[in-house]
């Protein structure tokens, strides 16, 4: 099949090329590089030194054999998207190239506008240009389980059949995301299921878990051909983040109470996924609601599965809370279905243990590069704009 | 009060400020005068002769004996919205400054962009400066009903609390609309929620039914205090057009079967009851939600009507339906909630035959203005991304 990947230079993108390519499928994909300059604008960079775009492409046809057919340009340019798919005329368009941090979007008007623009543009262009050059392809669009929010009811996959005051109907679930971030997303879902309507397209839309991990076999040994992996307060996600803490001994800090529960996979079982869904394509003009996750943890409970584990390998860290710098509830309900990746076939790997002792493995090989960038691990972005350093909360916590 | 409008230039807007006037509030705002501009686009005029802000303002002194604080800008200009906001130190801000068609959203990839953009970045600028300048002021901002879509339930305002596999929760209503002007008004409901839950703003967010008419009292008989009345394919609305075709010999022209179901209101009813919301201000921290319309009518019944009080003015028109260039359900079940606005006080004025008199007397005197403009009565932009005139369908639809 062939697979387009816009954003194919990201944490899962670069992933999903090599997961894709090894399956016999033929990628293209387009970048602009914006999440290397996040991560600078944020003091930081990717623990696992990453190679630049050219060296990434040759490392890929001396492993797969093939070339990754790759275009540097911006969503935000309709004619850039349009003529992307033109010349690759893609089956499979996925779509990973958004901004994917909610404490980026919650620094200030700026960059909550850059969020919403960037975001948005990027899939209506998507839209708008597939329904001008490739209408029958699908397009898988990655949202977040975080557009959900944390409702006091089971969260359905995308739908829900309800009666209300006698009548019966099956309506959208309601999302209530809690960043600007978020609320792309939200947004998104709403505006590709429209297209869908009224357009007759075809997409998946993914909310996504938290994703964690440092690789996927595809990789093997060539170091040119590992991916991404960050780890300060935007564009890390928790395990990631635990692991970095780790490494180089610094507490492990889950915000608040750290009893806020969520939806996690690894990377493995991103790509497992995410191939799954291109592979089974959706009917015309349908929008299904995929909710791509391994199992529901609770922040704190992950930290002291990263701490037992780090034990294993002489790495003697604390687990130390601090003050949350969201808004959001630290102790809640959360059940969500998912069900539907299991029915095409999904074999959840269920070895966090494991996949957490190859992280910590391979992140004490780039110890010295996460300790260069320390500071970048302390969340100062609050949700309520202002930027302060989180103080450590008493153990009680 | 003092009342900061957005879009004070608009059909709504320039109504309101004299209507709040009349009440004693102190009325600012600003325009961009963009709403000339896309009536222009499509080679339409407002039938009634509008005056240019200088000259309106002049006449707003002169009849209310108090000046209108007015600043042209754009609210997509960040620092425009902040300093306009510290300057005028609003109490309320009612936001009218969107761009309100949902054909003119359709026409293409580059309409779709621009509402997008320009609504969503205006009411964003707008929840940032109130953060910034003047957090206790309640915002009141212009929905529609139309995001709710047409789901075979009730709607309810705003929220619902549902009970689903034995649990409950009140949640947002799922919306569904079915343009990208609708969707913009769907995102900005979201995005202003979560702004009332993170930062504690207040908003009524007003789902607002098709406005009709030509005048409020408060215009009295300064012509140059008359609003804006738009007939053309992208900025007129069921009634207006209707009345506007009336008066020109034109055949009425619902769209389709014609049996769609509305929430309509007369524009001052429109003006009551954003002036009950803006005096009835929220709680910190709320976004409540009011469904705003006087009463559900079909769209043919509605041509009939206006045909009717036609003829008693001696203008004899046919009613015949034409195609249909939106995608949308034309016979559905309809039952949308409006009881938090009769809760306030809310009057309807329930005399939609006489509002239809007043209108065509009105319009027979600006008869040639729309007779010069006759071919911007008739839809092309279809809801597929085609431009094509519609036909007229067989009587028997």
């Amino acid at each position: 099949m062939r697979v387009f990947i816009a954003g194919v230079d990201g944490y899962l993108g670069w992933s999903l090329a090599m997961y894709l390519a090894r399956r016999g499928h033929e990628v293209g994909g387009c970048d602009l590089y914006l999440r290397r300059d996040w991560v600078a604008e944020m003091g930081s960079q990717s623990a696992t030194p990453i190679k630049r775009m050219t060296d990434r492409l040759e490392a890929f046809k001396d492993n797969f054999g093939r070339n990754l057919e790759f275009k540097k340009g911006d969503l935000c340019d309709y004619n850039f998207v349009l003529n992307s798919f033109k010349a690759f005329q893609p089956e499979a368009i996925v779509h990973l190239g958004e901004m994917p941090s909610a404490p980026y979007s919650m620094m200030d008007v700026d960059h909550c506008r850059f969020t919403m623009v960037n975001n948005l543009m990027g899939t209506l262009n998507i839209l708008y240009a597939m329904k001008e050059t490739c209408r029958d392809a699908q397009l898988v669009k990655l949202g977040t389980m975080g557009e959900y929010g944390t409702p006091n009811l089971d969260i359905p996959e995308g739908y829900f059949t309800i009666e209300y005051r006698g009548r019966t109907d099956t309506l959208p679930f309601p999302r209530q995301a809690n960043s600007w971030y978020h609320q792309t997303k939200v947004h998104d879902s709403n505006n590709v299921m429209m297209a869908c309507r009224l357009w007759g397209l075809r997409s998946t839309d993914i909310m996504q878990g938290v994703v964690f991990g440092t690789r996927i076999d595809e990789m093997g040994d060539d170091e040119r051909l590992v991916t991404r992996f960050d780890f300060d307060q935007c564009f890390g996600t928790a395990i990631n983040r635990y692991c970095a803490e780790a490494v180089i001994g610094h507490p492990l800090s889950p915000y608040g109470l750290g009893h806020q529960l969520r939806g996690f996979l690894p990377l493995r079982d991103s790509m497992q996924c995410m191939t799954l869904a291109i592979e089974h394509p959706p009917k015309e003009g349908e929008c299904r609601v995929f909710n791509q996750f391994e199992e529901v943890y609770d922040l704190s409970e992950l930290a002291q599965k990263v701490k037992k584990v780090a034990g294993t390998l002489g790495l003697n860290v604390e687990v130390k809370n601090v003050e949350n710098p969201r808004k959001e509830q630290e102790k809640h309900y959360y059940n969500p279905d998912h069900k539907h990746l299991l029915d095409l076939g999904y074999k959840p790997s269920h070895d966090i243990e494991t996949e957490m002792k190859v992280m910590l493995t391979d992140l004490l090989r780039y110890k010295d590069r996460i300790e260069a960038r320390r500071e970048a691990l302390v969340p100062d972005i609050r949700w309520d704009g202002t930027r302060r350093r989180v103080a450590f909360l008493d153990q009680k916590a």
